[in-house]
């Protein structure tokens, strides 16, 4: 990619995440949280946010290598401090009505060798200082976007036979593609892109299957699906009515699990990256919707420490479907990083639900949501289970069964 | 510099910052503002202040380039919407006895070309924003320091003839011999350092004079003392009684001027950078303590908006004693940054003066403080007087004058 072809399609990249991602409004603040390497793309969202009308642009950076080295060094006491006033000022910017924009690009390997427990105890102390502020995007009250931005780090865990600077070229490239920012009118592609998702949702709404059957090689899974539960695809829409799309790439259709209905065993199909540690190859079992098993080849006491978070947290909280021909999967790339991997395959959520996904749920209380079988949880984190032998059937409410998926894709 | 070199000397340099700037004390909170260009010092930084015991190091990273894009291009009202949550948090910090470090680096000519009204309304906001967490540092409450790290912009200001990648070599090997940083034990020579500067400021203390009268090509001019008045070299001490070094490097004594007592007009030595725009060659003239007449070759405007800040910010808050032979004025080199350039001169500031500079000033309100002759601005801007040929005399209380500068050297 020469340079001018490089800043062309990261504009297109910037102006999708601020016109369809956030769909940013005239006079709204945009919040950025990003990491340091991101600061090119970061600037260029910024330009594109004033020329959309932003009424301002605030950006917090952090640096995952000294978080990584805080994980490593820092007395046991640090881990747990999380200054209050930040997260607060979070709620503050969503009291006003702003958007807010995660840029997420985490080495996969950066917390390698670190104490998981200690990795937990910090996630967790990192969790409940945002609980309320999480509130806001998990329910989207407020317009919210994750998007991606490579680093080194990452790229060479994807590309490994390049140098760094190469590898974070060709991240970028398939970043472009698989984001459509390449093509000559993105925000185009987008609007059809999103009605596609948008029907297949519309159908599993109308058929309201009481459960999901997964079959695939290593998987064997009942998933209930709650009263009133919702299918949400790309076009969500925030409090005020406006419209906007969470995550860019996204090729699901999602709803909430019954948290006291799963039962079976399901086995992963691609690395689970947790908090910069790599979990890979477990099988997970199911009983009332509680995990009573947990087997993994490599990052098991991560996978126990992730469960073990809180009582939610050894619970479905998400249930995704992804065909094995989506543009990511085809890709043939694993790219450690659960926006990406997420879009390559179906996939379940250990952890919270998202008060969307149940019918008028963004007015209910947490209690109220996990009376009527929506999990919650201080954690939500994706594991990827798709593959192209996987068969899906819905449960209808007299008992019957019809097919859904069939060798990982739509038959519907 | 080879990179083994260099990474000694950087280890040294953030040791020093650590040890002697800091003085960090065990299970102590380090919170450090710096720019994302300073990613790798700041990580170094971190590791040193971890192995010096820290309770916690908090980093808060800004991007000065994000900040140029918002003052070209952000609607007006985006230019004085500070958010309170940052200060207020900072503040909390203080109050749990936490200690602050800047790095400082920006680019001379960031702002270069952007309308001074709007960088002066958005410096002001972020000032009045600020103002109470300023209060902790500006009275020595809590230890404080300030240091600089290179980038590619501020570097190639300096070394023209270079690549960027090398001026930002050249520039840190002047840094690190500035610091004595290259030396084999930096801490042991600052301690030395330290002593040196402390009899100059015991000798001035002792002297209590009414007045000191510069005189150089350019300048002649009066500056009244206050009763009361303290001179302060590198060795302070915060609240609790631990020492420590706010600025590295640092060659200056100072102490403030009376706000009601300067007279006569003085002329600048080298340019001032401030807000990212250049101002070169001014004359001020004073009366009364009052700032009369401003001239200036370059960037008169931002010097005029600059003074017309608030009341005070057309009076004086510090004068500063630096040897025409200090080795950041030997280096031969304009640095475009204050804490050299001011370094290599003697200077006076623009605005505030130091709580510190006051017998018995720190518990002091603003009102009690200007009433004892020692001004209040939300600006302390410092610009560079000094040169070979600056003489300077003392003015007993019984008139009688006494020499402590001549040709640009202490002669006490």
């Amino acid at each position: 990619m020469n340079r001018e072809t490089f800043k062309r399609n990261l504009e297109h990249y910037a102006e999708l995440a601020v016109r369809v991602g956030i769909n940013l409004q005239p006079g709204q603040t945009l919040v950025v949280n990003a990491p340091i390497t991101a600061d090119e793309f970061v600037r260029v969202l910024a330009a594109k946010a004033y020329e959309a009308g932003a009424g301002n642009v605030h950006v917090e950076w952090t640096d995952e290598r000294l978080t990584a080295l805080k994980y490593r060094v820092a007395p046991e006491e640090a881990l747990t401090r999380v200054p209050t006033w930040k997260p607060a000022g979070m709620v503050e910017f969503a009291l006003e009505g702003a958007a807010f924009m995660t840029v997420k690009g985490t080495d996969p390997d950066l917390f390698a060798g670190i104490d998981p427990a200690r990795i937990a105890k910090a996630s967790k102390a990192l969790a409940e200082a945002n609980r309320e502020y999480s509130g806001y995007t998990r329910a989207s009250i407020v317009s919210w976007l994750v998007v991606t931005a490579p680093n080194e780090g990452w790229a060479s865990k994807i590309f490994t036979d390049v140098s760094p600077e190469e590898a974070v070229d060709k991240l970028w490239e398939q970043i472009f593609r698989l984001t459509r920012s390449d093509r000559e009118n993105p925000v185009e592609a987008w609007r059809e892109h999103i009605e596609k998702l948008g029907r297949w949702a519309s159908h599993l709404n109308a058929k309201q299957y009481r459960r999901l059957h997964f079959k695939a090689p290593g998987t064997e899974l009942a998933v209930g699906l709650p009263e009133g539960h919702k299918w949400i695809s790309a076009g969500e829409k925030n409090a005020k009515g406006i419209p906007f799309v969470a995550n860019i790439p996204t090729e699901e259709v999602f709803s909430a699990p019954s948290r006291d209905d799963v039962s079976g065993y399901v086995t992963s199909t691609k690395p689970l990256n947790y908090n910069g540690a790599r979990i890979e190859n477990f099988t997970l079992t199911f009983e009332g919707g509680r995990i009573t098993e947990v087997k993994a080849e490599t990052g098991e006491d991560v996978l126990r420490a992730l469960i073990a978070t809180d009582e939610g947290a050894c619970r479905l909280g998400e249930v995704a479907l992804v065909p094995h021909e989506s543009p990511v999967s085809q890709s043939g790339l694993v790219f450690f990083n659960t926006l990406y991997d997420e879009n390559a395959s179906c996939h379940l959520a250990i952890g919270a639900s998202y008060p969307t996904c149940a019918e008028e749920g963004t007015g209910l209380s947490r209690d109220e949501l996990k009376k009527r079988g929506f999990n919650q949880s201080l954690v939500h984190t994706d594991f990827m289970i798709g593959s192209a032998e996987m068969d899906i059937d819905g449960e209808t409410a007299d008992g019957s069964r019809e097919p859904i998926f069939r060798s990982g894709a739509w038959v519907i």
